[in-house]
């Protein structure tokens, strides 16, 4: 009896999960992992710094922790952005080369360009979704962290951005800027949802501030991302965008 | 008894592959995946082209195989090089969209520029090989195959340069090639040491025309450049490239 109770529990609260999604006014989109491949291209820089220290004699697995336990102290300082990270390498490689060659240089800034410059691939979904929303009227935005140059610049390559009311660009999100963002467009909380591949960046912020959230769960994602989230049963986890279709009430 | 015979005539033909070694005049080194990395960055841009179909909806394997076989198709034609490749991927590309959007050819642009400038990344040991052989004054040449401004530009971005006499450029590297290159510089086949990690371009064209040849292992190798070797026996296989120091009797 026990089990089927919780079923019935479970079936309850998807009832007024999807109830609550069908008065949405806002839909709020995160960008990186989201809409578009991203850790990819900071796994890829990584490997190819790797590869630079290896040809110096350095011992990649040794340099990857030091690359990690940098990345997770200077996230709280400058916030995210590709600047800040290819800082961090460049501080690594003159910790460990005291004369640095022009060869040196120049692949730092190759590996710096490749991430600034790095080919817009949307994921699986999200063109097909996104027509879909707006042919039905949804009011959608992008909400990203990073510098705020270079995520416009992705926003304007990806030939999505006519779909959406506006882009925001903050250095780290939380539930400050969630409430910021929420205050600036005039929108209820209840009547927000924010979509997210990130559960310490979407998920929780916006759960805190009573924003509906829909966790995208994707096979890459930044190890300084991954965190419980803080109310679980608060959030609708799918796999592909265009599971939120239904849940907006669309066909 | 017949192990233990084979096993010194295995000595004696290991002994005699170092004498030869040792007299040779002329280091002729291939470049992409032998001083650098090269084919991980053609992999880079098919995942990204892969990506970039799946996000129209086209199941990423069966555009693998297309990518594939046209490859293969094409390189008998134009020779290697990134901007062929590139080709190869926009005209599977327009095969299956009639209409191209600016966010297609947009990316498609950035996976031709990542590919072109992507960060020369040496191999391990490459540094420390030429500096000892070029310390010893061994006569060292680069010898590669592809288009010829990419290649000098990654020539002279590798920071190797200057332990080199020369570098040559061709489209396709076989025995014709071979011949040409040992001519223009006076060598005796005989005297000629061909260093690569490509059987098919590299080291059964050398074979073929008496040169030496040392094969540089390595874990990741274009699929067309995979073949038998002409004469197994006539090749010494290293997996690093400061193997070859003690083949050239150095220290």
């Amino acid at each position: 009896m026990h089990h089927s109770s919780c079923t019935v529990i479970f079936a309850f609260m998807q009832y007024e999960t999807t109830e609550k999604l069908k008065n949405t006014e806002l839909w709020i989109f995160d960008a990186d992992d989201t809409l578009w491949e991203s850790a990819l291209y900071f796994r890829r820089a990584e490997e190819d710094f790797l590869g630079l220290m290896l040809s110096l004699g350095f011992d990649p697995e040794t340099i990857r922790n030091e690359v990690h336990s940098r990345d997770i102290e200077r996230l709280s300082v400058t916030g995210y952005g590709v600047r800040p990270y290819i800082n961090t390498l460049k501080s690594i490689l003159a910790e460990h080369v005291t004369a640095l060659s022009s060869y040196l240089n120049d692949s730092i800034d190759y590996i710096s360009n490749s991430l600034l410059h790095h080919p817009l691939v949307l994921l699986p979904e999200v063109i097909s979704t996104l027509e879909k929303m707006n042919i039905c009227g949804k009011k959608m935005l992008v909400y990203t962290m990073g510098e705020d140059d270079h995520q416009r610049d992705k926003f304007n390559r990806s030939g999505i951005a006519g779909f959406f009311s506006d882009i925001v660009v903050v250095p780290v999100k939380n539930e400050n800027t969630m409430k910021e963002l929420l205050a600036s467009f005039g929108t209820l909380p209840e009547r927000a949802c924010m979509i997210g591949n990130s559960p310490r960046s979407d998920i929780n912020p916006a759960i805190e501030c009573g924003v509906n959230a829909i966790y995208l769960k994707r096979s890459i994602t930044w190890q300084a991302e991954q965190t419980e989230f803080a109310e679980p049963e608060l959030v609708t986890t799918v796999t592909s965008l265009s599971e939120i279709l239904p849940l907006a009430g669309i066909e």
